[in-house]
Formats: C-alpha cells, structure tokens, sequence
C-alpha cells in the first residue's frame, strides 16, 4: 500500500497536479554541499568505473570504525532497503519466522513475504506508548524464528525506545541463536541522544542509510554491518545484480561522515521545529505519540485512516500514509514532517478538519 | 568464476598492485564529457531525490521510440545486470529451464541457478563459427522452457548473428509459447552495422546497458523492455530494493542519448583499430574468431585456459578470464580490448610467448 500510493502521487505530480507529499520520508532541503561538491569532484577525477561489489574500502573503514567493526564486515549498498532485503534473502527460506514491532515500516513485511518468510508483527500499542513486553515476544520466539528486526526510532511512529529496552531485546536474541537486525535509518537524527552507531556483534545486523540524516534519499547509499559469512552472501548477490554503487556517490557518502555532527544537527533542528510546530495544532484535536526523532508522527484518528487518506488527497491535495500501511493500524496515518511549518501547520489544521467533517 | 577474478584483482589493485586488467569489459576511457555534465546539472540542480520506481519518463519515452515500444514497457535500472536478474526472478520457478547459447556470460546461468531454474546451455562450436543449429535448438525447447537468452553480439566472442537467424529465433520462441531474452549491451558497438534497437514485441524482453557504448560502467545504468505484466512485477521488485535509479544518472543517460551516433561511432572506432592490432600479433600464433564488435576477443589456446590466466598474472600481472567461466570452453580464454592499442599489443605477444612456454 504504501508504494502503491508512492508511485500513484509521483505519477500525479508528472501530470501535473501539485501535491503536498506528507506520504513520503524525505527532506526537502537540498543535499548537504559537501556531499554534492564531493560527488562532482569524483565525476570529474573519473571515479565513474566498474569498481568492488562490497564497496570502497575507504568508506567501509570508516563505517566499520562507527561501528566497533572490521572493514570486512560492512558492505556499502544501493540504499539500505536493497541492503535489508538481501540480508532476508541470504537469511531466510520458505516458512521461516520473522518478528516485527508494528506499527512497522512496510518494506520489512513485503520483504520477508517476497521469500516465503512469515512475518510476525507483535502489535504494540499507542495507549502503551509502544512498550515492549518482551514475555510476550519470548513466546513469539519459535524454532522458526530466523530474525527479528528492530527499528528504533521506528518508522513510522518515531518513537525511541530506551537503550536498555534495546539491549535486554539483542540479548534475548543472542540466547535463542537468532539473529537480529537493527535498522538506523532514524537513529541520526533521534531528539533525545541515543547511540546513533550500535555496536557491531556476530548476532546483530546493522543497516543504516544515508538517505535521511543528509538528504541523500535519490542517491540511493546505505550499509550493511553483519558477519563474514554473511558479507559474503551479499557480495555475492550483488555480483549478480547491480555489481558496484558508483564510487562518487560513495565519495558523497564520505564527505557526509565527514561532516557528521553537523550535518546531523541542522536535520534534528529542523525536524524538532517541525514536529513542534504540527503538536501544537493537532493538540487537544487529534491523539497522537510525542515523536522522539524526526520525519514522522503517527496520529490516531478515531477513524477510518484510508477515509482520510482519500479525502485529504482529493480535497486538499496532501498525500498522507493510511495507518493499515504499517499494521493493524486502520485507526491511525502516517505525516512525513518533510515541508517548512507554515506548510505542515496548514496541513495539520486540513486534518483535523477533515477529521471532523467525516465524524 | 568471472566474478570472484573481479574481486581478486580489485583487492590485489588496492594492495597495490598494477595490473593490466583484460578480464573486465570496462572502457579505459571517460565517460563521455556531455553525459558528465548532464549529471552534475543535474546534481546542482537539486535532482537528488526519491524518484519513480520504473524511471524517469522522459528517458523512458526516448528509449521506447527507439524500441518501438511505449514508455511502458521501458523500466530504468541500476544496470542491465540487474534488469536481467529481475526478469528471471519474475519469469522462473524451481525447475524451470532457460536456453543460452554457450559460450555465454556468466551471469546469465548464475542467476537462472539463483532462482532454481535450470540454464541449458547450447553448445556452439568454434569450428563453425558459433553457427546456430536450428533443430538442436527445436529440441532443447520442452514444456519446462520458460526463457531463451540471446546475447547479439556476444560476449565472450564477439561474434555477430546475422538478423535472419535472430529473427528466425525470435519466431521460433513465439512459435514455441517462450519469452525471448535479447540483451543487446555491445550492440550499439557493433563493427557491421546491425540494428541498434531491436522492435520491442509480446514476446520478447530487451535488455541494454548504458555501460559499453557510453563508457558509464560504473555509473549503474540500464534498462529493460518488456510487456507491460513483467514491467509490473520489475516495478514491484524494485519497490522493495533498490527503489530509483538516481535521477541525475538518469539525465546522464538523456545526453548519451542525444549524442548516440557520434559517441556509439566514437567507441567502435576505438575497439575496431585495437581488435586489429591483437589480430595482427595473434594472426599465425593462436587461432581466434574475428570479433564482430568491441570489447573481446576469444582466442581457443589448446590448453588450458586457467593455467593461461595463472601464469600470465603471475608472471606479468596481465588478467584475463579463462574460457571455462564462460561454459564448456577449457581450452579458451576471454580478453578485454580495453587498454590503449600498445598494451595489448604487449599483452598478445606476452599471451603467444605464455601458450608457447606452457606447451
């Protein structure tokens, strides 16, 4: 559902309709200067040639050092969900189990079912505030069970669970033998500081994007930190399919680490501004979680989000995400946080609005 | 085997090494200057974002003109590779058999064997001139047939089917009920003139690479043509993987295909007087079919190819691939004419003096 609607508002916007895409995870600034300059330097040295499948060495060092890891265990990816879903190919077989925490991003389901897998959402809840029973996700935890995947902040509630939570779940996962894969997407750009590069343990796979932290979502660059063997598995698939990333948009992906720590600042204070900013309409209007990262809020709309979805598309042109996209969610949607405050304000007030109209 | 070769000599470059790399069909030379500067317009301008699944519609229009397709039928990929691999995924299951013509690239029997599908390879003989055998082929066509591939001009050898027999094959796949595979990365290359961009049909799934005609190796572009069911499934796919094609790679692709004919020209001139200055040192010393197009040569050794292809990058840090990689062809091996004319001059006579020592 939730590509169907992406590719439904790119084609929209191709014939000509101007849309406010709260659908879709992506920052509207520019990429960072740094990286572009550093990728136009690269076109313009050649760096244009066939080169390791695994990637450049000098930026799987780098990753690796982020990661307590060795160069040998990071594999740089044409974005982290072509990453995420190799890693389920070389992990999992027809009927296998995988556990979610939904709400959950969408790819992580479509991906486990696209190999047979059974993907096992453990439904969390809103009124919770999203906690993690972990007697019930020990009962979840079968001899089928070959991964659990992790998304914290998550996509698509943005909330942060504490660190403990996430290391009680890594040792749950380390005393059952299965592995567990932590997608960083978010982690950059968390409010509240948490760790944003988890270490690296033979039973934990990393992934980790460009995409948000630097604006570098349509340069397609993220990574995997995983063990040898299965590096190894992924190097081979990609032998077989895209063969390398371009080595100057891996140069790009240099110049952000680089600049890190700054980079990283401006995407948080702007998400943080923007995220405020939509609170303060829809407070007393429309329940919703206080988001601990930036992109998303998941509000609950007391109603059919598909309804909503709908209306607000053909009234108002502003795409949002229906919350059946992330789960067993039909209550709630999703609102990339991704325009400047005037724009999400007005669309926050659309909403509630809406809301009351379809009441 | 091509693959694991690649990687070796791409870690033994980055430990330093310099070695004469003869075993990839990569261009020595830039991409093209109106391609390099189309994408850093474009990165300036700030097409950097996400972006259609299928591509962009322009580029998709422009190649579907050219296929007599609409845009469609056109989908963008990070590589012909990964096109190639997609159309197998979607069109075989466990058992199914896709017919080669041997000797083949690589990659085709190993990502029919990712997806359990079993790769027929039809031996064509050298004493014949790869000559294609009609009635074997009738033969090899049974109920489990799901694909034919057919790779004009060739990699390994270079050789050029006439279009009767193309389109003598293409008949008989329709005839048969059987998708037809044409994957036509040397074609624009080609030193006869054969038609660039075979007619899209039903039938028939075409596959081009930007990589060999433009020298855009490493920046990961190509493109499938196919009938609008396959189209979906490739779009659904990479919904789940890759996602898009970095738009300003994509207008990189616009500008080859603006200059086509003058850079098209540009790289067959190039790999005309190289073939011809390898024939020269070869002539008289090893036997070898006269390339139809860029890129490779296949000359039949007498021995064993992989011996060939240890002692040469042992002793003169020259690589090539053994013609074993390429199906039942042990006593051949693959050269990349992609060095300046006096290197691989060096490269031929060191080859004679190899095969001479070996004997």
């Amino acid at each position: 559902m939730l590509y169907k609607i992406t590719e439904k508002i790119f084609e929209m916007e191709q014939a000509g309709h101007r849309i406010v895409k709260l659908n879709i995870g992506e920052p509207d600034w520019p990429t960072a200067p740094e990286c572009v300059e550093a990728a136009i330097k690269a076109i313009k040295e050649g760096k244009t040639k066939y080169a390791s499948v695994q990637g450049q060495k000098e930026l799987r060092e780098r990753l690796a050092q982020l990661h307590e890891a060795t160069s040998e265990n990071v594999v740089i990816t044409p974005g982290s969900k072509y990453g995420i879903n190799y890693v389920m190919k070389t992990l999992l077989k027809k009927g296998d189990e995988v556990i979610l925490f939904s709400p959950h991003w969408t790819a992580f389901e479509l991906i486990a079912k696209e190999y047979g897998a059974i993907p096992k959402g453990i439904s969390l809840s809103f009124n919770d505030n999203w906690k993690l029973d972990f007697e019930k996700i020990e009962k979840t935890i079968t001899k089928k069970t070959k991964l659990i995947i992790f998304n914290n902040p998550c996509n698509p509630t943005s909330h942060i669970w504490p660190m403990e939570e996430e290391n009680r779940l890594i040792d749950l996962a380390k005393k059952k033998g299965v592995y567990i894969l932590l997608d960083c997407a978010y982690r950059g750009i968390a409010f509240t500081k948490i760790p944003a590069h988890p270490a690296y343990q033979e039973h934990v796979i990393i992934t980790d994007s460009f995409s948000k932290t630097f604006g570098m979502t349509g340069w397609r660059l993220g990574y995997v930190v995983a063990n040898e063997k299965i590096v190894k598995e992924l190097v081979r698939l990609g032998q077989i399919s895209v063969t390398n990333v371009p080595v100057f948009i891996q140069e790009a992906g240099i110049a952000a680490l680089d600049n890190y720590e700054k980079l990283a600042e401006k995407t948080r204070l702007i998400s943080k501004k923007r995220a405020d900013a939509c609170i303060k309409v829809l407070r007393g209007n429309v329940e919703f979680t206080t988001p601990g990262a930036g992109f998303y809020l998941f509000p609950k709309l007391g109603m059919d989000g598909e309804k909503v979805f709908e209306e607000m598309l053909a009234k108002h042109k502003i795409a949002l995400v229906p919350g059946k996209a992330f789960g067993n969610y039909k209550e709630f949607a999703r609102l990339s946080l991704t325009y400047p405050e005037s724009i999400l304000e007005d669309a926050c007030k659309k909403l509630v609005e809406t809301i009351e109209k379809l009441r």
